[in-house]
Order: structure tokens, then C-alpha cells, then sequence
């Protein structure tokens, strides 16, 4: 299958979701749905672009005229509405790209966590009768599943990502900010193949940092007797991968070396549990239940894992209360962690890919607590 | 003025807007505009973060729990709302928190090209009876004349960018592609001290695809004859630059030299135009009178610059019909360009800031049409 073909797969795969939903139309701006649909590429900004997908019928691409030239040689026909530099006169183009698609009195869906306030206003004031909803399950309906190229290409991503995590360690030191440690691994993943869009910046925090899950790398240096955890991710054709590894520094107290260990047999187990017919519930329960029988549930305080793939958060999402059943080529997070606010936090991180009989970690870096030799 | 000061004078600031505007409440979710005001930094994802602005009150923040700990030692008091990984329990927590800032019938102004419909949606579902407008005026308002911190980090962030622009050019060869030109650039940036997010990736366009003015790095190689338009940028303290150069590979043909040398002219007549009390429409005109003059004006298919700071696209515009006038602290780019698809384009950038008596270019690179040895 070429691109052409696989593209106009995809777009055939969202006619029928579409018919079967009953839903009318998918309007989506640009980010990773649109990009896995067309191909296309382009900048979110405060020029709108606007896909409108209709079952059996070319997309409608409301856009700047000075984008035009991307819409040559697709090798798929779009309608295109191009409009000019005066925001007061975009209305008017996007009200004929409703028009076009039969939709100034119809319902359509968008995506709430891409589509923006700005696409939306326009859109309500182009086409007063027509009403907006969530396209969430649709989209995720169709990006849950990865074929054979993208499960490539997400093992490509974690591999580049791994090999930019050995070729860093030599690399730390004592004294070292977690901000020069962050920005030296952005160089390795970037110098190890990753395409120029990373995932996020890499997550660097040290000492009593880790134990905010979301850290930015702040200025603090490494110090004997830290915990340091790393998370970070590479992307490969679009694709992303996103670890999570913790070390020591040196010698570290006996609370960091157990909430480590625990961590590490909570992602065991929430690995095993990863299989076609689990619920993404189960997932969750397997790691979880380790980390409350060692009396420390109370600070894992985020759900096991999220979907992975063009995005960094995508559908499945690893949670209690989430009865999601895994399917074959499913892709996704593995992250159990333990956060002790003002001392210390270790969290480890796998990416896995629900196979035929079970499940395939993409990532494979050792787990257990490594002391960093500094 | 310490950071904790500076945060609470804009806080001020913004009430005083808001008050004169009356508007009960801005609502912002994670991105510039929130770290302009908080100092807090958020990734922006399927874990929606509000934040709601009220003159005379601290803050309102619902947040994912997880997060909370990045509302400590902030200096100045938040009434923070957390909730829990369940999606199900979200619209109470919001409730909760439109109640504190009796908003639940009242009208409040959200910020269109980053607030997201997941937001939207969730805030009028806790708050039926409330109305969500543009806060677009206020923001830009707020945030469109830079204080001497911000331009030096503006300052630092250019030469960031120019550094690494000089550090890349010996390393150009023939057979090059654009994405590892692209790639070896962004290195580059992020060696010389950029922030670990860069404001885009580096436009790298050789040859025909230079006629698009927003190409994706492709895997074109680099040819003798062809024109290469490099447009790229650093950031500092969260500050971005953006800059483009053209430069030619080897021996070019008339055309190319003769398209680079007018828009070469532009950028100096629109850099001419900036100064305090001239409107925005007068920079767009000033570099567009030139390319019209020399017959190639329907080639320069875009504005002639954007602003620039915590955003790489912002308030003001150069565009025709803008009649906002430019005051010192402004900043923004000048950006003139010639497209002639299929066939070769240029651009050359430079980055303004309004000055007292006149403005100041934060970026000095030649601007001429530079030959490369290869």
C-alpha cells in the first residue's frame, strides 16, 4: 500500500464511522488527525485552517491563501477555499466552505482537545443554524488500532529514545542543572534520528523535584544521594515514544531505594497484565494494587498509563473505572509512580503495543534502580 | 523588581483591564498567556487546567491533582479546585470553582486561538446559564508592549539564533536534504543556549519548494543553482526570536538574484517604516510598494510581519488595513517575501522593537543575497 492508498483508507474508514454515528461531518484543524487523514501539515495558528470530512465527498479545506501550494500533487482531490490576510473577510470563505459541505443548518463534530475557541467562533458565526459536537470517539476510534508501519515506527521512536538516554548518562555529573541534563538529551534524541518535532521537553527532576510528576527542568543541580528521574520521548515519522527511567546518584537513602523497587514491581505487573480482552481497568488495578499493599497508594496519585501514537496523550487511557476493552495493536503507557511531596519520586515508564497473545514492550532499558557512577 | 513583583504588577494590570472593559473574569487555559501572568507552566492536555482571573480576587485554578504541586511557594495566593483521573468527576470540580468565582450565570472572556472546545464545553456544561466571549483585546492589550526584561530576553534569544545560523553554515554541502539541514539547525540552536522549546521548527526550503512560504523540511537534496531559504528561531526566558535569510547555492540564474535583491529592498523600506505613531498598515505598505513597483507584487502573498514574544505569532499584524498604531515596546517581525511556484522564492526577516524615537532591529545577519562556497 503507498501513501496515497493508505491515506484514502483512512479517509474510507472515517466515511464509514461516520455513517455509522450518524454524524454528518468531522471538521478538524490542523494537528495529528488531520495529519494522519490528508498528510497535510500545518501550523496551529491564528490563521485558521479548516478540513470539513464528509462520506463520499472530497474534503472541503478552508485555508490561507498562502498555503495553497500544499495542496498540489496530494494525489486526492480536495475543494479548496483559500481566503486572504484580512481576518474581517474570513468569514465570508468560511461560510461558502459550509455552504459547500451542505452544513449551514447541519450538525458536524470536531475534536474539544485540538479544536480551538477561535475555529469554533468562526465556524458558529459563518453558519448560525448549525451546532457543533464532540468528535472525540470517532477520532479515537480511528487512530486506536496501529497497522504494521505505524508499530514501526513507534518502535523506531523508542529506540532512538533509548539510544539517546546511553549515549547521555556517560554524560552526567555532580553539579550538573537538571535544565543542562534536559537540554543535552534534546541534542542526543535529536542527533540519534529523531525526527525535529519531539514529543515534549524531556522531564529532568531531581532530589525532592521528582516527586512533582510534571516538572519542568529547573535550575537545581545533581547532588549526591538524589533520585533522578528522566522521562522523555523521540518521534519517528510522526510517531512518539515516551519513557520513564529513575537512578540513583551515588549512595541513596534506604525510603529512595524501596519506593524505587516497588515502582519497578508495579510496572511488572501492570506489563503483565496488558493483553487482548484485559479492560484498560485491569491495567491500572495490576500496577496499583502493589504500590497500596506496600502502603503508598495514596501517593501514585495519577492514573498507569495513556494511549501513544501521534500524540503523546492519546485514547486508551489507563484508569480505574475505565472498562475499555485492549484490542490487537492498541498502543500505550505503562507508568506507575510514587510521589512523596518535599523528599523524593521515582516513576518508570514502558510503551507497549497489545499483540495477537499478549502484549510487546517497545522499550526495553533495564528497570531496577541503576546508581549512576559519578 | 523580583519575579513575584513583576507577576503581581501585570495581575494588576490585567484587573484594571478587565474593570475598564467591564469584564467580570478573563479565563485562560495552559500557554503563553498563563505563564505571562503565573509564572506557571502547564502542558496543554487531555487533562484540561483552568485558570480564572477576577479584579480584587486570588486566582481561581482547577487543575489535575497531580499537578498541585507547582501551586507551592508561588509567592502569591491561588484558590486552587483539583480533581481526580476519572473524566466523570471533572464538571463538578469546575462547578465548584465557576461558584467561587460567581460566574455560574455571569459572562466571562476566554482566550480564542488557545482556550480549546474541551474547555469550553466542560466550563458550559458546570455553568449553563454563563457566556463565554473574546478576551483576545485584553491579552493583547496586556501583553503587546515589552519592559526592558523582556526585550533583552528577545535580544538574547536573537543572537541565540544568529549564533547558531553561523555554526550551521560551514557544515551546508550539495545533496544535503532540507531535514537535515533542518535537524543540524535545531542542534545548533540548542548548543548555543536556546530555551529546550524552540518556536518551530526550522524552515528549511531549496530550490522550487522555496516557493512555499510555510514548507515542511523535506527530503529534497541541495542543488548548485538553487535558492535556500532558511527561516528559524531561538527562545530565552521563554522569549522567542524568528528570523529569515536566503542564500544562494552556487551560481543562481537572474531570476533568483533579481527576487532576492528586491525583497532585500523591501525589508529595509518596512524596517524604515517602524516608529512610534506610524500605523501597521504603513510597515505593510512601505515593503509592499517596493515588490509592486518591480511588477512581482502579486508574488508577496502574505502580510509583512506578525508581533513576537511568548508566542512566535502575536499581536500586532503588518498587514494592509491594520490601522493600530505602533508605540514603543512594540515587537514584531518585518518579513516581506516573492513566490513564484514551481520555480524559487525568498524571504528575509528581521526582528523590531519600537523604540522612543525610532526601533531597533534585534537581528543584524546580512540581509544580501549571500553566495555559499560549496
Amino acid at each position: 500500500m503507498n501513501q496515497f492508498e493508505a491515506l484514502a483508507a483512512r479517509q474510507t474508514r472515517l466515511s464509514e464511522a461516520l455513517e455509522k454515528s450518524r454524524i454528518p461531518a468531522l471538521i478538524l484543524n490542523p494537528g495529528p488527525s488531520l495529519t494522519y487523514l490528508t498528510g497535510l501539515h500545518f501550523h496551529l495558528s491564528e490563521r485558521p485552517v479548516i478540513a470539513i470530512f464528509q462520506p463520499g465527498q472530497p474534503p472541503v479545506i478552508i485555508l490561507p491563501q498562502l498555503e495553497l501550494a500544499k495542496l498540489e500533487n496530494l494525489g486526492y482531490s480536495v475543494q479548496a477555499f483559500p481566503y486572504g490576510e484580512d481576518p474581517a473577510t474570513w468569514q465570508a470563505v468560511v461560510r461558502q466552505g459550509m455552504q459547500k459541505a451542505e452544513l449551514l443548518s447541519g450538525s458536524a463534530a470536531v475534536e474539544p482537545r485540538q479544536f480551538r475557541v477561535l475555529e469554533l467562533r468562526l465556524l458558529e458565526s459563518a453558519a448560525p443554524q448549525a451546532s457543533f459536537t464532540s468528535g472525540e470517539e470517532i477520532i479515537a476510534g480511528l487512530r486506536l488500532k496501529k497497522d504494521a508501519d505505524e508499530i514501526a515506527s513507534m518502535q523506531r521512536a523508542a529506540l532512538i529514545a533509548q539510544d539517546a538516554l546511553k549515549a547521555l548518562l556517560p554524560q552526567i555529573q555532580l553539579g550538573m542543572t537538571e535544565h543542562e541534563i534536559a537540554s543535552e538529551l534534546t541534542l542526543q534524541i535529536l542527533r540519534h534520528g529523531s525526527g525535529s518535532e519531539i514529543p515534549f521537553t524531556p522531564i529532568v527532576s531531581t532530589g525532592p523535584n521528582s516527586a512533582n510528576p510534571h516538572a519542568y527542568p529547573s535550575e537545581r543541580r545533581l547532588r549526591e544521594g538524589d533520585l533522578l528521574v528522566i522521562d522523555w520521548g523521540a518521534s519517528y515519522q510522526g510517531y512518539f515514544s515516551d519513557i520513564t527511567r529513575t537512578f540513583a546518584i551515588g549512595k541513596v537513602g534506604e525510603e529512595e531505594r524501596k519506593i524505587v523497587d516497588i515502582v519497578h514491581q508495579a510496572n511488572t505487573a501492570g506489563r503483565m497484565a496488558c493483553k487482548p480482552g484485559a479492560a484498560c481497568q485491569d491495567v491500572d488495578n495490576a500496577a496499583r494494587k502493589v504500590i497500596e499493599s506496600s502502603g503508598f497508594g495514596v501517593y501514585f496519585t495519577h492514573r498507569t498509563g495513556h494511549g501513544l501514537g501521534l500524540e503523546g496523550h492519546e485514547a486508551p487511557y489507563m484508569r480505574a473505572g475505565n472498562t475499555q476493552i485492549l484490542e490487537t495493536g492498541m498502543a500505550f503507557t505503562v507508568e506507575p509512580g510514587i510521589y512523596l511531596t518535599g523528599r523524593n519520586g521515582a516513576r518508570i515508564e514502558d510503551d507497549m503495543i497489545i499483540t495477537q497473545d499478549g502484549s510487546l514492550s517497545l522499550t526495553d532499558l533495564p528497570r531496577e534502580l541503576i546508581t549512576l557512577p559519578l
